[in-house]
């Protein structure tokens, strides 16, 4: 009997940013599963019709992906891993349409706004936001916009059979995405190195900085920090923190019990391998 | 010879939200310019086409506006006041409309957000997201489209005389947005006693909790730390810090001293009064 192949969630339609990561991840032993929403992607991990889910979680340029924040807190998964990705934007239209002859361009705003200063040069074009980038040119071809182009990844271009006008439109070349991997376990993944945690402190001062000191204390490295708003206690925040160590070292674990002395809610969201392409050297 | 009135730019059409705290910030002596977008409001001041500018920077709900965050660092204008607004959502229609014969909403997609579950209960309802909530009531008045309402606050649906259909359709009535009053001066506000400040530090393990020591080593309250992309720097972070203090204070002017020692980028944005209202005691 043939092993069953693995289901992977990510949000978009095929063709998308998360499609592209998913793929570099898992390879093509996988079922990938388009889906509409973040929370969609949760939920199908959650109530395992998918084993893995895939979500964008912070941008070079336009900086963290709140919602998957917020998403990370309100569900019950575990990251057991991440992967950064270059993003790099294309035009892409029907096969007779040329630059000369596009009235208008669909993309997600983000993928807009990172193409702004290039599309500026097109004139006489209406810029049209979409709910997705790969979305975009599903939409051209199946509404056959023949006036039209939209600004997604090779991949959407290939999928669904359209034209790359320009390949590379972004204003700045530099621009990566991280994503995160999420399962249903509590398996700590082989090279775990890089911890992420999320909590709250009392609201007196100097709360924050004794919160992180049991990190400094330790000669344990922060990658980053995060804040989000704290519901029903206006202008008190959680703090999701990123730190070099694995669950089960001794030192990290005695940070996070150093932790639990001073913070009023704590959750370990996971502990995988930390992925330094496209990082500068420390 | 009568004093001129001064000018306020604020980002929306007529009836925003920003306008609320512009009013109540400035009372009616003023002038009020609705921009279609917050850079516009930046521009504006320094242009002195306005004397101030009203930006939301954070909502107790949906969190930080991550883009004023970058244009304060962008453009040379003071933060020289705060103001704690309760937002409360309206649904707002024509004369004729009543909730029975509704069949889209339009708004923001944060305030559309913010009114989810009680606008599910309204079946057979299309949710159009607009780029705007005052935006919304216009439109509708002006394209006279019977079958749809807008979510804005009291002020747009008076402004464009329209009908308030549902007042306080927000689902958690805790929601505040604090906006913040901008300046081309370097003059301090008497009763100044809170400032921000943005910077950045070198990326070595330790830095971030460096740069925090220097206010917790004079017993200086952290109110906000929010972080943002370092464009052409993946994974390094601008960070901004709002903390207990005016600027002159010789405390105050240590810290920042010595965090001057630390950061690789340093850039006061503005000290000015605390705004206290609907934040818990401490």
């Amino acid at each position: 009997m043939q092993k069953q192949r693995q289901r992977v969630a990510f949000q978009g339609e095929r063709g998308a940013y998360s499609e592209i990561a998913a793929r570099a991840f898992f390879g093509h032993s996988v079922d990938l599963l388009p889906s509409e929403t973040f929370d969609l992607v949760f939920r199908k991990v959650e109530g395992k019709v998918a084993a893995f889910g895939v979500i964008p979680i912070e941008n070079s340029l336009a900086g963290s992906i709140h919602q998957n924040y917020d998403l990370l807190l309100k569900h019950r998964l575990t990251i057991i891993g991440e992967l950064n990705v270059r993003i790099s934007h294309n035009l892409i239209a029907h096969d007779g349409t040329s630059l000369s002859t596009i009235r208008k361009i669909f993309s997600h705003p983000q993928a807009l706004m990172q193409c702004q200063a290039n599309m500026a040069r097109l004139k006489g074009v209406e810029i049209i936001p979409t709910y997705d980038t790969a979305g975009s040119v599903k939409k051209i071809k199946e509404e056959r916009i023949l006036d039209g182009a939209a600004i997604a990844s090779i991949l959407a271009a290939r999928i669904y059979k359209m034209k790359v006008l320009k390949r590379r439109i972004q204003d700045d070349p530099e621009n990566f995405t991280r994503f995160l991997i999420l399962a249903q376990t509590k398996k700590l993944p082989q090279k775990a190195n890089k911890t992420s945690i999320v909590y709250s402190v009392r609201n007196v001062p100097g709360a924050l900085f004794r919160s992180l000191s049991v990190f400094a204390l330790r000669d344990i490295d922060l990658y980053k920090i995060e804040s989000r708003p704290l519901h029903g206690k206006p202008w008190e925040y959680f703090f999701y923190v990123d730190f070099a160590g694995r669950l089960e070292d001794r030192n990290c674990r005695n940070a996070l019990n150093h932790l639990a002395e001073i913070a009023t809610f704590m959750k370990v969201l996971g502990s995988y391998p930390r992925d330094t392409r496209f990082s500068r050297k420390r």
